[in-house]
């Protein structure tokens, strides 16, 4: 196999793999060879286009670190997070939409018991979070892990601080009760821009996109016998919501955050200035397979 | 724009990057969102294969530095280079075909004048290679710059080392004389494996393939008004011309490396051991716009 023109080689690189043991990476393999060979042949890039885009994923890798995944925020502004996401849960009748699962989450948070402030000493509006955790026809699940995190006042997280003493912030796991609902304190996020000051900053830039999501909490909500829940909560009213940079927005996930006067709140708890509540009852999806947690 | 499925998702992000400014930059976004998700909507990736593929990229690029450029290696192995190479430069006629660049390569490497020894103390067979570059139709090239660089006798670029005290070896520049002629001495190249303790590496061995590449020497010449032409010469015989891991070879770039006994060469050269003499007359390719050197 040799002589390749821009019209042999994609076969030769395929037959070059179909010797592959896993039929699975033969798969996405040749898909993989395919779709990348046609958009090639598509575009027609120049030796220095070629090379601009070998230097853009190089810096997207750079870009790379324990608290910042640039290849993660690729994937969710190409829309490749959300069709992901869309293909592997089909939500239906009274089962929680998922949405993204973004790049500021950290395994295993602290867990902290019903009811407790998690704002780690955030300054802004406060805000009470009131759920319920069950199954398709409301029958309550006990016990299930419920990890929660959300944007500063500022639209920043706690992982995107660069202070040495910068400790976790608006982010922690509960557990449901007997009831399946769970509680807690925090403080109201904000709407953010994605972190742009890096490759995939420049890509939005160059294709006239802004970098905005609207207000959300994040929920990852996981029980034995049931599918991982990924999802988000915007806040109703923001004015992202028609135009998220990584195109996560469902209606089904959207709701008021009721804003409180100051006084005794429903927990018992005595709040001296107004504060929002936002309640949501998520439905999980039994599960065809053991449960395992989404990456 | 919002609620979207795994049908709706790639016109809303179309719809998104239809404002880029640039008109080249709006089609080459488009083409890779239309392919990218043509290739995630046929494979179905799973949560976890799509979280392995963010690893794997991640990977890629963390192994880039200075002296390694994973993501070439990539495009290489995946036959794009190749691919890209072949839309840039048709060849036809006496006009010397490309090949890919490789990840080896230095730009502005030390000059040397015409017959040096350019080894930098590599043990080997000597080899000497003469040559020539001219038009299409023979009329030499005075002052053409000739970049060459080519592995050790065990297969390792000289970038490669990891001796603190390691120079450059095997890679010089060379301007041609009044007869569009060149030559040099250096040891003779191996036959190689891409480097392939990476990403790449492991790639290659999920596919079922080896990442050997024929032995060749490299070279990028540039002349006023004419193309750069970034091609190899690869050695006659070798087990892997037909296997290459980068889909290289063309059978007009193979030369038989002609081994000569001890003795005078034909520069003067005393020898003291059996050597091979390469020869290989490059003819460029006019260039239609100002000539810039290939990135
Ligand atoms: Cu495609
Ligand atoms: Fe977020
Ligand atoms: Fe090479």
């Amino acid at each position: 196999m040799r002589n390749f023109n821009q019209f042999t080689i994609t076969d030769a690189v395929l037959e070059r793999i179909s010797g592959a043991p896993d039929p699975r990476i033969k798969e996405i393999s040749e898909a993989l060879v395919r779709h990348l060979h046609a958009f090639v042949r598509e575009v027609r890039p120049t030796q220095e286009e070629w090379a601009a885009g070998i230097d853009f994923l190089t810096a997207t890798g750079h870009m790379c670190t324990g608290s910042r995944q640039e290849f993660i925020l690729l994937s969710d502004t190409l829309g490749v997070s959300m069709l992901v996401d869309a293909i592997n849960h089909e939500a239906g009748g009274t089962i929680t939409e998922s949405t993204v699962l973004g790049p500021f989450y950290v395994p295993e948070p602290p867990e902290f018991s019903a009811g407790a402030d998690i704002s780690g000493g955030l300054v802004g509006q406060p805000m009470l979070v009131t759920g319920s955790v069950s199954a398709p026809d409301g029958m309550p699940l006990e016990d299930a892990i419920v990890d929660v995190w959300h944007s500063d006042d500022d639209g920043y997280y706690d992982v995107q601080s660069t202070a040495d003493d910068a400790g976790l912030a608006g982010r922690a796991r509960f557990r449901t009760d007997a009831y399946g609902k769970f509680h807690f304190w925090s403080i109201k996020p904000a709407a953010y821009p994605i972190p742009h000051d890096g490759p995939v900053g420049k890509m939005l830039q160059a294709q006239g996109r802004h970098p905005w999501r609207p207000a959300h909490v994040h929920f990852m909500i996981e029980a034995p016998g049931y599918e991982v829940l990924v999802t988000h909560v915007f806040v109703s009213g923001d004015q992202y919501l028609d135009s998220d940079a990584v195109f996560g927005v469902k209606d089904s996930l959207i709701r008021d955050f009721q804003v409180e006067p100051a006084g005794q709140a429903p927990d018992g708890r005595q709040v001296d200035r107004d504060y929002c509540h936002l309640n949501y009852d998520f439905h999980l999806k039994p599960s065809t397979k053991t449960a395992s947690r989404a990456a």
